[in-house]
C-alpha cells in the first residue's frame, strides 16, 4: 500500500471538469471517501471507528498512550488534490509499510480523518478538531449553515448521524501525542533544497465578515450622486486590505508579516441592472503575532467604515471564527527536526494540528510543493517527495511508537 | 376593473420574505402572471394570443393599423412591485373604463405583455421585443443562458413553448403605434409637482462583461507579494467606474451625464481561505449620448487593464448587449404631452418601447415615484397617482384609439 497509490485511487472522487476539487463536509464525495478510508484500513488489519462528530479512527493497537497520525480529506471549494488526503495517505502507507516490515508498535498507533477541517461548507474551519477538543461547543456547531441554508444538525441527520453524538470525544483521553504530515502551502522548502520539514508555528489568522448596506435601486435612473452603493465600500476595502498587508510586509522585516484575501463575496440582488442594497464579504486575515493580527483587522475596518460613511451606506462587521498562534511543542519538534534532519519553518495556514496543540503535544511535517501554490488545481508534489514523505513519517512512528 | 385593485391581485406572487419580487423570465412566478393576465384579459372580452417568443396580447378587434398599450410582467431579481406590472394593468383598467362607459374604437386596440423585459435570468434585456421586431436572431437568443446553465432553447421547452417558433412576429405588422406606461425610475416628477410625464428619450446604454483572471492560491500561505489576485483589478475598476461616471457628471453640465454600476459578480472558486482564479463582473454602463458612453466604457476597460497589468493578472471584455439612443417619436411625443398638459423627460432605464420605437412610432408615460427608487422592494407610485396615470392612458387611448 503505497501513497502515491492510494492518491490515484481517489483521483475520481470529487473531480470538477476543470481539474479541480471540491469535497465538501458530507457531501457525495466525501461520503465515498469515509467509504475508502474505512476500506483501506481494514485492509491493513486495523479497527475504524467514527465519533459523534464524524472524525475517523483507524486504530492498531488499543489503550491509552496512543500516537495519532492523520489528516483530512476534505477540500476547499476547487481545492487541489493534495491538502489533507497526502497525510492520510501517508499515514496508511506508513502503517502499511511498518507492518511489511513486521514492526509492532510499544503504544497504540491510530490513523486519523478529521472531518471539514477546510470549513467550506459551514465556514468553521477544523470543526471536527474544534468539536472533539471542546473548542467549539455542540450547540454553536450544529446551528451553522451552508449555503443552502441547511444547518449542520440537519446534514448530518440526512447521513444518518445523531446530531446529540456531537462534542468533546472520548478517545483524544487515550492520545498523547499527534503527528500531521501535510502538503507544503507556500515554496519555502524548494529553494532550500529540502523535500521535507518540520512545522515551528502556525500565525494567529480568522474569518471576518463584512456586512455592508446600503439602498438597492436602478442601475440606469439613479444619477452617480444620489446613489448608496455598498459595492464602492466593499472595493475601497479590498485595496485597504492589500495595503494594509502589505505595509505590515514591508515595515517589519523581509520576510511576509501579514495576509489579507477577500476570496468570497454575495451581493444582493446581484443584477446586472440594479445597484446592489448589500454586499457580504468575507476576509481571511492572518499575522506572525496576535497583535499584528488584531491591528491589520482594525485598521481594515476602520477603513472600510469609513469607505462607508462617505458614500452614505454602513458596513457592520463580526468575526466568525479566529484561532491564536500556535506554537508547536519544542521538545517534539527538534526531535523530529534531528531525526530527520530536517529544516524548520513557520506556516500561514491553519490545520487541525493547530487546534489538537492546545491539548497534547503535536508536531507537524510539510512535503516539497515546487509551485507553491495550495487551494487550487496547481497544488503538487512529486511522487519521489511523497515517497519521501512516507519514509520520514516511518521513522517518526518508530521514533515515537 | 381598477389598476390598484389589479395590482393587489397579483402582489403575492413572486414577493420574497424581505418584501421584493423576483419574477424572471419562465419561472413559476411569470407562470402564474401568465395566467392572471389571460384570465383579466378574457373577463374583459379581449381574444388573449401568444407568439412565438412568449409575448402575450389581448386583442380588443382585429386587423391592421391597431395601437398597443402595455409593458412587461417580469422583474429584476428583488425587485419592486411596479417596473412592468403598473404599466399591464394601467392597460388592463384603461380598456375596462372605455368598455364600461360604452366607447369604441375607431382601430384594434391591443394590451401586451412583453416577455423578459428586465433580462434577469439569461442576461439580454428586452428580450421579448427584440426577438419579436427582429433585433436579435433567434440562434442567438435561444443560445443564450441561465445561471443554471440551461439555455433559452430547454427553458422554453421544459414550458412546453416550441423553440422554433421563436423569431420575427408577424402581429407586429398590424400595429402603428406603441404607447408603454411606466413607474418613473428616478426622482424628476416628484419636484416638479407633477403625477405623470411623457418620455423624450432613452439614453444609449450597455452590458460589459469583465472576465478577471489570477492564480488561485491558499490566502494563508501565499505572501501579498507573490500573488496574482484578480479581485484586485476587480475592486480597483469597480473605483474607476464609479470615479468617470461621475467625472462625467460634473464636467458636462449640472444635469448627470452618465452612469456606471457593477451589480453582479461571480467568484471562483468563492471560498474564504482561498485567493481566487477568477472573478467574472457585469458593468451597466449609460450615457446621455453614444459617443459619451462609448469614451466611458472605453476609459473604464482600460483602468481595468491598467490595474490587472500591475498585478500580473488579466482581464477580458465583451459587450453583452447594448442600445443605441432612443428619440421617441417627436410628433407623438408633443401631441401626448399636449393632451394631458404633462412635462417631458428623458430616462437612463431601458424599455421595450426604445426597443419598438426603431420599427413604430412609440411614446412612453412616467407616473411620479415618490421615492425614485426602482429595481428594489421600496419602488413606489401613491394609490392616487396610479389612478391618475390610468386617468391619462384613457386619454391617450380615446385621442389615438
Amino acid at each position: 500500500m503505497d501513497a502515491n497509490d492510494l492518491l490515484a485511487g481517489i483521483e475520481a472522487i470529487g473531480r470538477n471538469p476543470g481539474g479541480g476539487y471540491t469535497r465538501l463536509a458530507w457531501d457525495d464525495a466525501t461520503m465515498q471517501l469515509r467509504e475508502w478510508f474505512a476500506g483501506s484500513a481494514a485492509a491493513l488489519g486495523l479497527e475504524v471507528t467514527e465519533d459523534g462528530n464524524g472524525n475517523q479512527l483507524a486504530w492498531w493497537g488499543h489503550g491509552p498512550d496512543a500516537l495519532l497520525v492523520g489528516s483530512h480529506l476534505d477540500s476547499v471549494p476547487e481545492g487541489g488534490p493534495l491538502d489533507g488526503p497526502l497525510g492520510v495517505s501517508s499515514a496508511l502507507a506508513a502503517v502499511a509499510r511498518l507492518k511489511a516490515e513486521g514492526w509492532q508498535p510499544s503504544r497504540p498507533i491510530a490513523v486519523v480523518n478529521f472531518t471539514d477541517e477546510e470549513g467550506g461548507r459551514f465556514g468553521v474551519a477544523c470543526l471536527g478538531s474544534r468539536l472533539a477538543t471542546g473548542a467549539i461547543t455542540p450547540d454553536a456547531a450544529l446551528a451553522l449553515r451552508d449555503d443552502a441554508g441547511d444547518s449542520l444538525a440537519e446534514v448530518m441527520s440526512a447521513q444518518g448521524r445523531d446530531p446529540r453524538a456531537v462534542g468533546r470525544a472520548d478517545w483524544l483521553d487515550n492520545v498523547s501525542s499527534y503527528v500531521e504530515l501535510h502538503v507544503e502551502q507556500g515554496r519555502w522548502l524548494e529553494p532550500h533544497g529540502s523535500a521535507v520539514g518540520v512545522a515551528s508555528a502556525i500565525w494567529p489568522h480568522g474569518r471576518y465578515r463584512f456586512d455592508f448596506c446600503g439602498q438597492g435601486n436602478h442601475a440606469g435612473a439613479t444619477a452617480m450622486a444620489d446613489r448608496h452603493d455598498p459595492m464602492l465600500a466593499y472595493a475601497a476595502t479590498v485595496l485597504a486590505a492589500r495595503e494594509l498587508a502589505t505595509i505590515g510586509d514591508r515595515s517589519h522585516s523581509r520576510s511576509p508579516q501579514a495576509r489579507a484575501t477577500f476570496g468570497r463575496v454575495r451581493v444582493n440582488p446581484g443584477s446586472t441592472n440594479s445597484i446592489p442594497s448589500t454586499v457580504t464579504a468575507w476576509l481571511d486575515a492572518r499575522a506572525a503575532s496576535e497583535a499584528e493580527l488584531e491591528a491589520l483587522v482594525g485598521a481594515i475596518i476602520g477603513r472600510a467604515e469609513a469607505a462607508a460613511l462617505a458614500d452614505g451606506t454602513t458596513v457592520a462587521t463580526r468575526a466568525e471564527s479566529t484561532t491564536g498562534a500556535v506554537e508547536f511543542d519544542h521538545a517534539l519538534r527538534h526531535r523530529l527536526a534531528a531525526l530527520l534532519d530536517a529544516p524548520v519553518l513557520p506556516t500561514g495556514a491553519g490545520h487541525d494540528a493547530g487546534i489538537l496543540a492546545a491539548t497534547l503535544p503535536t508536531a507537524m511535517l510539510f512535503v516539497r510543493n515546487p509551485t507553491g501554490v495550495s487551494h487550487a488545481p496547481e497544488e503538487s508534489a512529486t511522487p519521489d517527495d511523497i515517497d519521501t514523505g512516507v519514509d520520514a513519517l516511518v521513522r517518526v512512528v518508530k521514533e515515537l511508537g
